[in-house]
């Protein structure tokens, strides 16, 4: 019998539309690669009657409850209390729990008001999961048939202790006979509809695995989604429709699943023992912040130099004042002395510069949206490539970055 | 007596986490204009039984119940028959839906399949919402003390409709005498449990306005929402209620509403005439981003300098070796040089320096998120704090970054 689950967020800030709930988006997906069916999401807000009334109601109904929200340390915070109460357990001080509240306020310089006491009450025989990075454990409570699941509401926390601990413990505890596997292949240098007509007759005879294109960011991925009896029938299945797309459009493919570019490009550089350097204009450190998200990426990134002024261009960076009065900030001929001047500074392999306009104002006459982007190796060995994108400020910023990794990609490829 | 609204969004691929709700996030935030309490969201598959049991016990709880999927022209689109079956009403082909649907079909060139017929398809006595933007028209059906609201889950679709038809009819129709308006006023400095201990006196007095603490980003919050007959005599509310918390907690206070800590640091320094730089190492250009996401941002900002490796902090920023060999890269004394060479080598009023470990390895043997944040006026007036934030690594370089402006913003005030 398949197991049913219920993801119920718990919140009044979710029912006057003041977040949205992507808490439940986030577990249901990956409850169905683990071929768990989520038959009910719920939202009720901080009520102890209407919280209630609906954890009974998930209890009659459901093996697996998700409650999200509700343990903070704050007097409408009520879900820990509610599910001792529905569950006929006691709440009690975990002195271990406890301790590592403490800790955790001593480690972030905080300081621990009486109120955070509360959260570390644990329901008698709950198994504690573990929040390293949050003041609120969660709990895993077996009540009858139903196992319910407390993890807070803030997202980070939730995901944290949802793959650390929640989804191994229903790994191994639970005879998950069907399962799902998605796999998305994510691809760069083509739209939407032109991958869609390349690919358009395998996802016409589509059953199973099923293919779906997917565009966001200035990225379109295919996402496959298998269903078996196994993890590996369901890989099987996978791995053969991947070779007949490859065989279509494997040029475009980068990578795989939560595979980004920027981590592909870290990759080759490291492949090749190759540095890069930036200087950014109008993107502001938004390249340098995305290679630097990834750990290890010091290894072949020295730094950039944001040089958001034209005086910051030539006393930091030192690109030529005739260069920039002859043919502006956003050339051609500014982007190429950036990104050699970003080589030199930083002795990296490359250099790759941005300058543009991001808007709200058009800027040496050029529109907002146009955009240079030059990677530099030496004299004789660069790229510069010219855009323009039709967007908002951020996201124009956005796709120059993704368009210089784009441009890296491809380089190196 | 107060209206008891619930949204109801039908559809499995919200289940299967392949989308996420944001209609019912959209529909709430607009009925809590309108002083339409929302009591329950839910979210309910493609599937017969489990529509209808939603359904009724939604019937037997809210006096408005908003149904959002379901009505497109594929088998699996149950909502109309179900809820036809549940109101005791025939289905009726309606000639004019039918005449509408031929038309938007022919203006998008588009061939109507025999399926689009059932979207024709009318509950008897239902008033119709038009949907020119679509192919399904929704529908209000009144059924005992209840009404049922059923549109599309397209978004772009449900709006219209909502702004169109749906909105306008409930305050033609509904004594909505009450308006809702919300204030959010941001803190910083302070800890969510620490902030409601101060005004717990408040919050149990509360009634209208309701005072309820957030917690997000390493920033807290406060919510205040009041009820009244009128946008005006609500705002009086709001603001009495302002004054009380300014006088208890005005020093945490920096903002409202959606304003941010980086556009009140930025605007100070407008008003200043004055400029920052910064110095960036495990920050990585998330400070220069956030600054430059800002419209307008150049006139107080000149640029980073984004030193990723030792190096680059000696050969690009101009660090002292020494200073690096006796203290560290992890050090006040090197957080000290790098926002004072920030200043000059961008000739600005300020620099500011970022430099820790973010992880996932500690370096020089501290550990995983320490941070130096330096704010470099003059060899006279500097600030160096030191943090740790036991947070994942890219939470550690966001909060560091937050930590920087709330040092700058209190510096400025």
């Amino acid at each position: 019998m398949a197991i049913k689950a219920e993801i119920i967020a718990v919140g009044t800030e979710l029912l006057l539309g003041q977040i949205t709930n992507t808490n439940g988006q986030w577990i249901s997906e990956k409850l169905a690669t683990k071929g768990i069916g989520v038959y009910f999401h719920q939202v009720v807000g901080d009520n102890k009657a209407r919280i209630k009334s609906t954890l009974s109601q998930a209890l009659d109904r459901s093996d697996l409850i998700f409650i999200t929200g509700g343990l903070g340390p704050t007097d409408d915070d009520l879900t820990r209390e509610i599910v001792a109460e529905l569950v006929e357990r006691e709440l009690i001080e975990n002195d271990e729990m406890l301790t590592q509240l403490k800790q955790y306020f001593k480690q972030s310089n905080r300081v621990m008001s009486k109120n955070n006491y509360k959260q570390a009450q644990v329901i008698a025989g709950a198994k504690i999961i573990p929040n390293p990075i949050g003041t609120a454990p969660g709990m895993m409570v077996e009540y009858q048939s139903s196992l319910l699941i407390l993890m807070p509401g803030v997202p980070s926390e939730m995901k944290y202790m949802m793959t650390e601990s929640v989804l191994p413990f229903l790994e191994k505890n639970y005879q998950l006979k069907e399962v799902i596997v998605s796999k998305m292949l994510r691809c760069i240098g083509i739209g939407e509809a032109q991958l869609e007509t390349k690919v358009k007759n395998l996802i016409e005879q589509q059953s199973n695995p099923t293919i779906a294109p997917l565009a966001a960011d200035g990225e379109v991925a295919l996402r496959l989604t298998a269903l078996a009896n196994s993890k590996a029938e369901a890989n099987r299945l996978i791995e053969a429709k991947e070779k007949e797309l490859h065989a279509l459009i494997g040029s475009y493919i980068y990578g795989s699943d939560e595979q980004t570019l920027t981590e592909v490009v870290i990759d080759r550089l490291k492949e090749k023992n190759q540095t890069i350097a930036g200087a950014e204009s109008l993107t502001g450190g938004k390249f340098a912040d995305q290679i630097v998200s990834i750990p290890g990426s010091s290894r072949i990134f020295n730094g950039s130099l944001i040089s958001y002024t034209e005086d910051a261009k030539i006393s930091a960076l030192g690109v030529n004042r005739s260069t920039i009065d002859q043919y502006g900030m956003v050339s051609k001929q500014t982007a190429y002395e950036m990104a050699k001047r970003a080589q030199g500074v930083f002795n990296s392999t490359y250099g790759i510069s941005f300058t543009g306009v991001a808007g709200p104002d058009p800027l040496e006459g050029q529109p907002v949206g146009t955009v240079f982007v030059c990677l530099y190796h030496s004299d004789k060995d660069y790229l510069i490539e010219k855009f323009h994108f039709s967007k908002p400020r951020n996201s124009i910023r956005a796709l120059s970055v993704k368009k210089g990794l784009e441009m890296i990609y491809k380089y190196l490829k």
